[in-house]
């Protein structure tokens, strides 16, 4: 199995991406293609001993920043390892991509590359969101690549993430619910309306609407949506977190006995970060295109890239694309 | 100043209700006119000392509950507190109506039984959300009453909502933004991008896209939305403050030491839950009706009944109507 590594993208690439694919190579015996700039990525290699590591570099002269334009640094960037990355699955050299970059620059750049799997309409992307059901998560699409989506596309996206959550997360006949504007039937706007009766004529395990808050309540195991809606929810989730817990802390900080309170409760507060924590996971598919692609969080440290490079391993062993190939036909 | 108030809307209705509404009389001097069954209504206030206070019983023999459907309900119970409440406003006996209870129903009935602003061309609910602004809340619309919305619904709904925030919360020149999944310019579905070039053309002080991690980090006071992501986004919010603070409190009982920590660090945990708290506002208008209606939570405490039945006496008197009846023509 080969695994090519996006060497330079992240926020703190290259260095915890070389650190985390390397873990990555050591843990689970994977070949790892490491793509970026040539010297940048050597210079990290050499402070570690890799013998042994079943280890390739290929060099990449440009870079798609966090902050570019998708679908113009993707035209324009040809030589970036974003590009090379994509064409190293595209010529099956590699098995799979895993990149922490640009996540809008990896969609345009597989599009470009790779296409979409014949009969798929539109890729999505997806993330692992934390949420009370047995696994302790639910698998959310669509969360930014088509702001405006059709029904059929929808439908599409559920079948997708029902297969990736059955055969990659463990997740045995998943229930998939659409997100709307209230629980009841009939609820929704006219997207949401017109997919419905899609989604309850398919073979899939459909358990209705579910609201805002049943997303992390763990109505559902797959939990789709438009773009927009999904964008929304995960940066919202985000900021609500980040602004409880700074107000907490703020709290803390202006009473000297909260302030031992806190550092006795620190425990509990670790436990939760860590429920929330998404180096857990290390990444989610861009599902639709014609390769495996596994998208990692910019923010990733080396834990998070190791465990994103297995989520890729475990996406090609579990034969997630073909699965795709055959369920659009089946669950239609 | 006369306050129709809905003896019967709300999770505890009549108690609470006639509780609050009662604090209301006494604090604020306003006349109140409670609307509900004569029976249910009279033997709660039975139990007060009410000499002094100016206060009204108008019967209403049905009742519209929290689950029935909105339209449905309002067109069959003609006698229900909802619907003669609106009556009152209606006929100008009353100067605003006061209900805590199925929003849904609210906005029917006024709809049915006020009608729409002149030149508006929908109605919008509203929240005040918790946010970083100097105020620390932010103005939230539309949040439910129009799952599909046109670029002019949007625009409208910005309008009323900084009039609101300028005239009844208090913040000067109001900051707008509309939700995107995207800060930059451009972003955004179809909606969005045919709505932002009305905001920036308009006289409102425009100051673009908000991410959903931006609402509750206080880049504008008033945020503008369709009814659909709005919903999802006040309901996921109140979802992910809940899944935080149950898996916080889940960790801390499994730990002693985290135990007496909690109890230690308990003021700020309350300061934390006093910031979150809508009984402090009390409630949020239906902006775009012909007459003044406040909509409070269904969870509403006699102190957020308190709250509400205040904020609609501001509302009053800050000529929120008149305000926007002339603003539509002026910032369009």
């Amino acid at each position: 199995m080969k695994i090519a590594v996006d060497a330079m993208g992240g926020d703190h690439a290259p260095e915890v991406v070389v650190d985390g694919a390397l873990q990555a190579a050591r843990d689970l015996g994977l070949e790892i293609m490491l793509v970026g700039r040539r010297g940048a990525v050597q210079a990290e290699l050499d402070k570690y001993d890799t013998a042994g590591l079943a280890l390739t570099l290929h060099h990449a002269s440009q870079v798609i920043e966090m902050d570019e334009h998708p679908a113009a640094a993707v035209k324009a960037k040809k030589d970036s390892s974003m590009v090379v990355g994509m064409d190293l699955v595209k010529r099956r050299e590699a098995d799979a991509f895993f990149t922490a970059g640009n996540s809008g620059g990896a969609l345009a750049a597989a599009l470009f590359r790779l296409g979409r799997i014949r009969g798929i309409q539109r890729p999505a992307l997806s993330t692992i969101f934390p949420s009370q059901t047995p696994q302790s998560f639910c698998f959310l699409l669509d969360i930014g690549a088509n702001a405006d989506c059709k029904p059929q596309y929808l439908l599409q996206f559920a079948i997708m993430g029902s297969l990736y959550a059955e055969r990659v997360l463990g997740v045995p006949n998943p229930r998939v619910a659409i997100v709307s504007n209230g629980e009841e039937e009939g609820k929704g706007n006219q997207l949401v309306q017109d997919t419905v009766p899609l989604l309850k004529a398919s073979a899939l395990n459909f358990v209705g609407n579910a609201e805002g808050k049943d997303v992390p309540w763990g109505l559902a195991d797959v939990v789709v949506t438009d773009g927009f809606t999904g964008n929304v929810i995960i940066k919202l989730s985000e900021g609500v977190s980040k602004f409880l817990l700074d107000v907490l802390k703020a709290e803390i900080t202006s009473r000297s006995v909260s302030k031992v309170g806190a550092l006795l409760a620190k425990p509990a507060f670790d436990a939760v970060s860590r429920r929330l924590d998404y180096r857990e996971f290390g990444g989610a598919p861009l599902l639709g295109v014609d390769g495996v692609v596994i998208i990692g969080h910019g923010r990733s440290d080396a834990l998070a890239i190791r465990n994103g490079v297995h989520v890729a391993a475990r996406t090609v062993e579990n034969g997630v694309l073909d699965a795709i190939k055959q369920g659009i036909a089946r669950y239609e």
